[in-house]
């Protein structure tokens, strides 16, 4: 096999970076050899993660020390953070993969509302390509910036934009979406998720103010002229559990659709897709057949004027790491699924 | 204080009739006397539920020995055992409240469809009085026959039929609910209910198809001259926890309401109830507070022309036995909240 | 009814302080008119318990203000502030119930060492009494100061003790203790607690280091001249639950012992215990049947020359609320099982 | 690369045969060819386990269907199919790894008393090796049959057998084991595994009557002369997760050793084996860390004349599937570690 290619992580020690060095110990053709954190700075990795120890000989560097020229990076850092780093890596000619929120949306106002920030490299937004291979995989092919999606983002804007010129037809979307506390943003330290907070427990938070409201409503509406026209409702959840995320999609039609036709498009869009497992029923979808995987599973049942869409991804893969490492793949030229083949990763169960 | 009231529970061995002798055993003023099972005829009940000894020293009967004369019922049977026992009770004259879901529907077609079964006793759904004391307090008093609402009705039908007349004015509602699994219907020899296939899981299931469907759809209208004119969407969730039920109910407005209206007929409509606790915020809403609680707990955000409404039950509770109990305190002359008034029942936690 | 006897808790905030509330609010002849805290001081209560609004109308007042006087206290404060407010509060005259771990050991050295703490006040050690009822009923009636047993320690601490002269014939002890995170001591903002490091996850801590080890060898020797003559291996875990301790014991005994002596010796001197049960077989023991309540559950099996017995408390209520209640009752003369009483508190499950 | 070798899985369905699966999609040399259950035989593996869609194109066969010839078999059936399956296939000349607890005891009284059947196979025994790789690498090479130890062997047996020569200043050792369901041993239609007989419980099960308490009985005395002169006191426990075991060991020594000593010895016998990690407090040992690998991870500390040691590993890998194909690695002359390197591989959390 060629040589693995070197690629760095700044922002290596959170709960995403972490998951980038998971997956990588198993990728044949990425190598990091460069990784930064804040609060490890000279620590070895495998001080930090004991389980790493023996898949990476290295120590975490500051985000100021020189990155090994040319190598590609993967940004796993704060929003602020992001806009302060990525004009120079991009600049620099780097490939450019950023898992924060900062390129994502292409309305500065809405941006600046959804995150609580200044906007400093706004004209950066026009150049990345948002980070969906499904519907951007051309783009991101020669994007020198890949802002990765939201991890609410994929499993909630894919069934949508999937549905191509039906989308005409639609009245009214509700996204209903339930995360474990790895997707729900949460520091360890905030009392809203220490265990006894979530445990035995569940509640809806940020009910119709989610930044990611605004990015699901951007790329549901790829490719539609003129867009839905109407305000796609989200609200996230926090589930008791630490891995995946489950959306219910109620969509209202303006008339009582073909069910088949429904069926028949969700066929055709997924059937060259190494990540999209279209099913029979809403019922076959649960958490446990994506987690640890990059797998998008979904299905629909129309009754009425009303389809019912139930999608589950694993938060930190498919929504996260995972979809970091599938569009860096494109980027690089490798194959797509390389690394990211595992499809029975996590329980023997249900 | 006065001597007790003998009541009688048949099917007093299940998840719910074990729930009902749990808050019966706080009860002033209703004493259980006659309990019967199908599987433990004969035996004690303490040798049955360990936790109950030195609460009540009873056997379980069987459903056909004779019960004391006069003395009212719980029955907290299958559907099927409902429509057989319960003709005879009535013409007892007992009072009686069933907590099966065999008198809740007034369309026959619908309920049997809903239910598998063929009603064999239809003429006694006109008799029935829905068992939600927040719409029907005053029937209710003077029933002989109570049909308790579905774990699922209570959380959704009163915050929508609370709104009154502003329900003219909704162009469509999405019901997403979240159950624990002593709500989601599983008896413990489902494989589908062992602990390997829920932990760190979550899915939908019944789709569209859910039983409680049409009486969430018949109640939501209570009051309302030709109901909402449109279907009630209704997806059902298994939560990885084992007790209550949270919804998330997302209206449409056909135009863009005031929110104030909104939040004082909500206000108002509660006011005087001494189960229903309206919250400021969707976010202040939680099972850890009415896990054990015979509260329902909800609030509501209005943006645009979107309400979202966040309830919480505790679906053995309000959602079955201790709503049982209410009613039957309001059949009996009590005090509606006897034996249900504990507040802070489960957890010291957020 | 006679008026209830009002009383004050000291650090009332806190995850011990809350379960006080909790238990209060059914007590019908103990009520709380101060409360003490030093994060919410002027803050009423329902506004940092939700769910005990309607139970109490109180604000928190600062550790300094004045308690009303001559009313017995509870203190549910750290060690350090314990040694600070005990000595005025005995010489005031009050009963006292301390909550803390700072008058429960005897040895000096020992204590400030288990406590990393210098010890202000250790004269009043020698009057403070160990707060097991089971074991000290009558000096517990009329002390001064009451020192509540640690969470640990009740489930330890009893099934030992209670083998009487039987201790003599014993080489051995181990005892694995099992503790959900509300007995683990944590801090909702410690990392260790947070919801990502405790799910589906286990770990001992604090091995043969745990400050409740001197405590569980203390007691466990009252009343035996000379002491057991050998170091208790005590060993505590954390579970990834939320409410509950489970204790395995395992005595090795100098020659193989009767079984039928072990059993009988635990029968005696349980037999009139309102709040001890002791099984039939260890399989018994589970924490679904103690949680919520003041129970100990406890049984044992013996072979060759072992015995292991299992025993389970909830550590917020026997191992900690509930117990101080049951001492405060019989400082007040009245019926030990005031408000504690409930034993079919949680689950209806096996 | 080489092609890899075909082999056969007999009852492939199961909670460790499905395990083997999982691991098996990920191995350069071991492929399945012939799958067999007793339920699901003329069904397509991906129809039962969806999640394996992509990894293999099998049906199940029933356990009568003609097996390949001449290629090694896995073994995952229950004990007594175990018995009537594997002499055949041993005497057809092919390599047996048997995951079942039929030849594991050299007493055969113990055995049947243990298990509750008779053994009718009894003379294979002798030729079975105990699959332990730490311990009997050499003989697993050249073996025909292979008997893979039990899940709650590994953790317990390693530790103990690894202290060599020190065991002989050993006077009693005491074994408190919890696992998650999956080691449990429960079938998903046991009402003790339904999720809420587990979920927020805790119990010991089997207390002194386990059946894997003389497999460590027997396999802790290896190579040692006269055996320990002690019945090893086992505790297993039922911990509310999946995955995982943790084994508490508490050492009482005949007199006080040197802690160096314990240390030293651990670090030598751990020195040079792939998949033990022994680490320096028993606080760094956690289910988290070995969860979905084939580790063991443990640790001592040592006091006064008792060391306690904490032990690790996934029931499901190293306790069942992982150790099995470490034994056929060694079996087929492969590298031991093929397959099963994975270091990290379930959660980014502490």
């Amino acid at each position: 096999m060629a040589q693995a290619k070197d690629i760095a992580i700044l922002g290596a020690a959170g709960l995403t970076g972490r998951e980038l060095l998971r997956l990588l110990a198993g990728h044949p053709a990425l190598r990091p050899v460069h990784l930064t954190s804040d609060r490890h700075v000279g620590q070895p990795l495998a001080a930090v993660f004991p389980e790493l120890e023996g898949s990476f000989d290295l120590t975490f560097s500051s985000h100021q020390d020189a990155i090994p020229e040319g190598i590609p990076v993967f940004l796993a850092v704060p929003n602020q953070t992001s806009l302060e780093l990525v004009p120079a890596l991009v600049s620099e000619g780097r490939q450019v993969v950023d898992l924060s929120g900062s390129f994502r949306l292409h309305d500065r106002a809405r941006w600046e509302q959804s995150y609580g920030l200044q906007h400093t490299a706004f004209e950066l937004v026009e150049r990345a390509v948002f980070g969906l291979p499904e519907l951007f995989r051309d783009r991101i092919r020669t994007a020198s910036l890949v802002s990765n999606p939201g991890c609410y983002a994929t499993g909630a804007i894919l069934p949508i934009a999937l549905l191509g010129d039906l989308r005409t037809e639609i009245s009214s979307i509700v996204v209903d979406a339930k995360s474990g506390v790895s997707g729900a943003g949460g520091r360890t330290e905030d009392a809203g998720f220490a265990f006894g907070s979530v445990y035995e427990n569940f509640r809806a938070y940020k009910v119709l103010r989610h930044q990611h409201e605004p990015e699901i409503q951007e790329y549901s509406e790829t490719g539609l002229n003129g867009g839905l026209g109407f305000r796609i409702v989200f609200t996230p959840h926090l589930l008791p559990i630490f891995r995946g995320i489950l959306s219910t999609i109620v969509i209202h039609w303006k008339s009582r659709p073909d069910p088949e036709r429904v069926l028949s498009q969700f066929k055709q869009a997924t059937a060259s897709e190494p990540f999209l497992r279209f099913r029979e029923t809403p019922e076959d979808i649960t958490l446990s057949r994506v987690q640890l995987t990059n797998f998008v599973d979904f299905a629909v049942r129309t009754e009425d004027n009303v389809s019912v869409i139930v999608s589950a991804v694993d938060n930190l893969v498919k929504g996260a790491a995972g979809q970091a490492i599938q569009n860096m793949n494109l980027m690089a030229g490798l194959d797509e699924t390389l690394g990211l083949r595992s499809a029975a990763a996590r329980l023997p169960v249900g």
